[in-house]
């Protein structure tokens, strides 16, 4: 047992800690400056791609993905990097090509992807030219039970032709997301982990409509993508868009969600220590009733438990990044579930006091708390209410006695 | 001891619940609607004029305003009033005429306004003619701290020169809004709490600018006004624009405070019933795991806390309520600051898990769960943090036993 | 609607604070000390016999028994009285003749005994001269739903013949304990809720086994008859002990219980006021880095909080016991699982941050404040654990909407 | 980084379990029996000295002391066994002669005793011949500001005179407790941490007195010599008892508690795995409404979040064990007190949420929970109440910023 870094990672997090400080906070004001001014409100902006350009020339550069496609770090390696685009994460991760959800969709076209849709589609995605949405949820159903998922894949002759309403499907409004993969029914006759399937839907393809841009707690998201509702009417795509083959939807979902869950997590991290540094900053260049707001025990309380939690939180992320290179995803389930679990509340809790440390500031544009704050909240429903996974892992835990119980 | 509502309440109740279901619910989509169309992103909408008038010919009006000058009722009588406006937050308080900040500051006028003051702001404000802001919370300072309010209000012959920057100014964003009562200093030589003033500004005098609207966790509160960065700069207006005389600027917000806090929590115990109301019948319409998710347990074990937290919230309202009628907004002090830390939280808590049972629909526009949350949050820290009114309640607390101790 | 509280209860609270002043306040070193030179650990000591003397003679006696048996109280008027009792809860409840289990058996008696039980056992315990006990938790199941309760009740000519094992019966260990109502099944058949009966069953029959005191976190609860395990064993009485008729368990016990949470409750405030007391005197008193205790925010936001949800659970008490006097305990059911899921978990909180505040001291026996923790955990399972009140709530709750769902 | 356990670990562990199945676990009822039948309430039982005999012949001894004098484990090695005793807290860590307060005694005696004291009681108490007490805690100071601590130890020739009185000296109670180790001024003059001196004082000295044995929530815990009140008045040792030299009882003290505040956790962790697993069992074998009460969806949610706190403060312990290792608990202060604010707390849910899922049994006599829960809640205040390490923990992460903030 070893709690150290080893030494590539921390060269890796010398070499991008440095350009956090030379390039990405410098380029926050800026964003927010060009956000403002851009006339499409979906529209990316100049400063991302400088930063990309120069990431890349740098080396920091696809460090989520594993084996040849991308950058060759394991979990463990690529989480301290990925919490550290945490602390800025409406700028690093984009800088980086370490965006959700284009790097599940890479997973997924790297993992699943016939020769000819890797060649369309990831190698565009792997050098930052496109993005891409990931289309699953429905606003009709109960998403967090997959197999309530009801847009329809029907098979007619050389093609597929897919019916149905999504929502939430991050990434999607930017003009910049030229491709979706598509989640829906095959076979509603099949075993219930058999009847989804997965298929490409080029943004162009007639009866796609981009409807309109969901909301998280007021805010648009408007600065990577947004959240689309999105319409497929008689959309009509070749049969070879289907990634894989027909009935493996579910297990794909699985395989792309594992990786998912921990990379939020993992800048979850970085948004927390982000937090806590602004929570000490502010607090101690401020005074009521003649000190510093820092000097006020509960305040002092909080700075503790932030502390407290980011170490907690930071431990269990990086063992399960072991687990996921050890013994792979499925024998990390458990951690996988317990840090979705566990990591967006803790820093939800930490940004919340934050927010309140900073009085009225702490709501507004000023600062990035209100954001952050919404995107960990998010991420307590996301992808299934932490309530689902409570309940799965319970009855992991309840299977290791169940027999004992019989007897 | 007596639990019951009066007669003059319940027959009130009864007109504004008929009202509410006749003419507010109704209206709630065409006002989405009509906001969305709007071109001014502030502006006020037809729905909401068409409201008032129907809600003024039926008696439902200034409630909110004790004595001859408003509906002349008891703040016991107008609770249970508030609360059911409070499940219509964006039309219902508007229509009655019993919105923040106008109610807050009609009460200023009422009590402390001269007689020319109340003729030519009082009255039109009366009649839901304009609307106004309170211009106290500065960016620069911990407002929490009145002490630390910086503008300045200086005297140069026949008036007073305003100098400093608002912010979170609630409401001035809309063009209806046409008087700013500013708070400021004109002695910082006087004792502590006699440094401050009050003082009426129209929006139009030269040198008010009305910067930005500030955000709220995304929000920019559009719907009713916003909440605005204000620059006075060499702002000139008559001495008889001062509220009472000099140095009562700490004794008036103390006094429009009071009865604020509560009209807010008031108006929550409305917004917790109808998230709760919201949180069941979206959980009877909606299965996981082939049962409606109302079968779950863990949804079950919320919506009993929600029902009991509420309860809780509902009758400490009501006896600071009646505290205030009964022995003065001072002698309710505890009560006043109790609820100002207990309600709000309170609400937001069920808020959280209505928005939790509703999945991503709860966090979206489609849905008021996220904006109602908004507002318990905001609450948590508007007009002081939380934190501040516990420390000033547990000083009360200890000094029973502080002699005690002594010996 | 009203606060205050009627002239008979002012009255009588004063009567009572004087008689805690005087005379109970002063008994507690004295009774700690006879507990500790008594013999049979289970005796009761001097001391209490003459404070229910004193009290007796004062007019301090049976306040909680409404009707002509008792001293004529509605539940209104009790709360405030019983709540004053909370403050020293192994004397003052004993001393008013208003202590567990005996009150709740004495409704039972009052309500649903005959003539003849009335006389026997009921005249006796309404004058003090004896205690007694309430048999129905087993150990061998979930007595949380009552209808697992598996003790056999079987008529045999003119008997009645009882088997089973109960627990914690509280008061059983005391020798005073002269009668024990017992809870168990006539008809195994019958439908769900009609399959118990109660049925008296003196100490000193012939098969009833008091076989040890369970005891709560380490306490034996000695000074009060502890919480015995008893042995039922071919336990044979007259017919004429059966309870009202055969099949009425059920019902007894719901009409029981609602008294019993309520008085529970209310001394549960009092419990908790005594507590805070207890916790601003002592950080007042002690000093750490250079100032009182009490002057450490942390130790302030407890205090406030202490606070602010002793006056939140006061108020539901009364409402409820309000709602009790005006509805019935039927119509006040809602309330009644409110405050039992409410209160004794809010002063566990509070109790907590008191004996934190007190470190060593407070969780030792040189203060009160660990076993009034104790009382109040204990409350958080005894009659049904808070889960299975909550999900019973919740169920209540959802029915308001059931309908309009299935739509 | 690396996960796993290192080889000597994995072999440990696996002697130990299997120690744990076939002669400690089968002990524990033995040593329930055996404590009921004993005499004198604070002696040992023959079992225990059976199961040390069986445990040394094993080699399983002394873990918990790195260097010669003890097995020579790192604390890294030494965590996950005793997370492993903590399942039996009772038994296993006496057993395996790692008890507190002996383990913190010994490492005292190791580190700072003269030849002749190391001879005299170091060796007996590494043989398990002897037990030994801690005295610092006063009844009549904060003793969490170790300044406070009064008791005076005043040179007079050629020896040492001690006055004073203290509580809570854990293990004291047992007639088995030979020496101890107390704490007191010999300098009031000196600078702040420079006052303080330990010295050792034979139980059998004139005019040390074991006054009484303290309860914690009622227990005794005379299962290990429970903690006692005990006087020294003009106690008399020779001047070489003193350890080290005079004004080096506080560096001692911090030596000393950094060990023993990460064995406590160590401990709890293993404690929370018994509750866990006694949760599921027990749920699982007891039904309600219809289902296992494991099948409750709130009870579900209690083992999945009981099951990852386990995971998140495990890791900690490990985390702050490694860093202690290799950068000395100095290096390590943050984490150590970082497990110390957060594992006892953690552990208390989980023991406290165990303890409801067994209703009355949970706080009974007939599971190990009241009393584990017990012992985990008199962490949160024993060794300095969780506040005092939050407020300096906060102070240590304000410092990164103060300087900035002051520019």
């Amino acid at each position: 047992m070893d709690f150290a870094y080893d030494a590539k990672t921390e060269e890796l997090r010398e070499s991008l800690l440095e350009f956090m400080d030379s390039h990405v906070y410098p380029a926050e004001p800026v964003f927010e400056e060009q956000l403002e001014q851009r006339e499409d409100p979906w529209a990316s902006v100049p400063v991302v791609e400088e930063l990309k350009a120069e990431a890349r020339k740098r080396g920091l550069w696809n460090f989520f993905l594993p084996g040849e496609h991308g950058a060759g770090l394991t979990n463990l390696q690529y989480a301290p990097l990925a919490e550290i685009t945490g602390r800025s994460p409406s700028l690093a991760p984009t800088a980086l090509n370490c965006a959700a959800p284009d790097t599940g969709n890479m997973e997924v076209l790297a993992m699943f992807g016939s020769e000819q849709q890797r060649e369309q589609w990831l190698r565009p995605l792997l050098d930052g030219e496109i993005r891409s949405a990931f289309a699953m949820t429905e606003p009709e159903v109960a998403s967090s039970d997959a197999r309530n998922i009801s847009t329809s894949i029907r098979r007619d002759g050389d093609e597929y032709v897919i019916d149905g309403r999504k929502w939430y499907i991050s990434g999607a409004m930017s003009p910049d997301c030229r491709i979706f993969i598509v989640m829906g029914k095959t076979d509603e006759q099949a075993a219930a982990h058999q009847q989804q399937s997965m298929i490409l839907v080029p943004r162009d393809t007639p009866g796609l409509t981009v409807k309109r841009g969901m909301k998280v707690f007021g805010f648009t998201d408007g600065d990577h993508g947004g959240h689309a509702e999105v319409l497929f009417e008689n959309v009509r795509v070749p049969a070879e868009n289907l990634i894989a083959e027909e009935g493996s939807g579910f297990a794909i979902a699985q395989a792309r969600l594992g990786a998912g869950r921990i990379h939020h997590c993992m800048r979850l991290i970085g948004m927390a220590e982000r937090a806590l540094e602004l929570m000490c900053t502010r607090t101690l260049s401020r005074s009521t009733f003649g000190k510093p707001i820092a000097e006020q025990g509960v305040v002092q309380d909080w700075i503790a438990e932030a502390r407290v939690r980011i170490e907690l939180q930071r431990l269990l992320v990086l063992k399960t990044a072991w687990l996921m290179d050890t013994v792979g995803n499925r024998g990390a389930h458990t951690e996988i579930q317990a840090i979705k679990i566990s990591t967006p509340s803790a820093v939800e809790w930490i940004l919340d006091k934050a927010i309140q440390a900073h009085g009225a500031g702490g709501v507004s544009q000023d600062f990035p708390l209100a954001q952050l704050w919404m995107a960990a909240r998010m991420l307590r429903l996301a992808d299934g209410p932490d309530e689902v996974h409570k309940r799965s892992l319970a009855h992991r835990e309840l299977k290791k006695y169940r027999t004992e119980a019989a007897r």
